[in-house]
């Protein structure tokens, strides 16, 4: 099973991330917790150059699906192969949300790369982690750790969060739209809730 | 008018691209010298990571065209708007012949990237700078430089030629196929016999 957290800033997907690894592992599942971009030797390099400079926004989109593919080959389809629950802390969705949505970037690219480099590889299930932009920004600014998305104008987080809604809305089946203004024992509750028992 | 050099390792290309650069210049046309991967800061910084580490093939046709990306929008598009000629060591034509034709990459992919990233700026002038695969990695071996594609066994290089030649075909009025066997003033002379008289 493929799971995915995604989420605009400051809405916890880190730490429901670790704690979702926990739980399944806990119940003894074998899990790979893993994130994006990053999650692989050449993926985390690019992480590194994406988080530290701006790029124009096409090759953005092809630097996180770039990114995406090493993390697919190396680490998300063999573990999925060895029978494991792959939890990952964004994944596709995040790139159609930022770059599309909040960059205004080329919905008709990030098909192609949807289409071209996951060879068929989609999340099962995606929680989508949702609070206001304030509230997420005003988390995120707490936590001191503003890399170059959290700096974007309220504007842009605006549009991601849209972003988001429209993908959910667009597969219902696949998205759990989880309450991340809760608790953060709340969220983490909700979220085992939506899981198949043990 | 934007013109390319291509070719395996060893054709010569960089110097030729260099004496061209200098003709054009000598007579007076502003002229924007420059290569792949590269040619701008975020281009530069991902010749970096490709050139030092292997990807999967996939993820590396998706690096080159993000470095390509920020070429054309950084560097080129503004050059040729400005009216000057550029003249580049390496392009599009590169990836089909090195990822698609070399390394077994998928065709689809590249004609996708081309579509939806190079917004129609394509070549209008492609010197393919060509020479036998035993001749181009013994040059390359002697300047003593060998990059991880040099490194790479024969039957690759002989892939990357035949891709260039099926290229070439396909594009006959674009392409001028240039003996790189020859000493080095006689192909800058095919070059520059080849360009519209000053």
């Amino acid at each position: 099973m493929f799971i995915t957290l995604e989420g605009g800033e400051g809405a916890g997907k880190s730490t429901q991330a670790r704690r979702l690894a926990a739980a399944l592992t806990a119940r003894g599942q074998p899990v790979l917790l893993t994130r994006e971009p990053g999650g692989a030797a050449g993926a985390e390099a690019l992480r590194g150059l994406l988080l530290a400079r701006p790029f124009d926004a096409r090759a953005e989109m092809l630097l996180h699906f770039a990114a995406r593919r090493e993390h697919l080959v190396r680490s998300i389809r063999p573990a999925l192969a060895a029978g494991a629950t792959v939890v990952c802390d964004r994944f596709a969705d995040s790139t159609f949300a930022y770059q599309v949505g909040g960059q205004g970037g080329d919905p008709q690219l990030w098909a192609a790369l949807v289409t071209h480099t996951l060879e068929g590889i989609w999340p099962d299930l995606t929680f989508l982690l949702d609070l206001p932009v304030e509230v997420g920004l005003a988390r995120a600014a707490a936590r001191g750790e503003a890399n170059r998305y959290e700096a974007a104008d309220p504007d842009f987080h605006h549009r991601v969060r849209l972003a988001y809604h429209a993908l959910a809305a667009r597969e219902p089946e696949r998205f759990r739209l989880i309450d991340a203004t809760l608790p953060e024992d709340e969220v983490a509750e909700a979220i085992l809730a939506c899981l198949p028992a043990p």
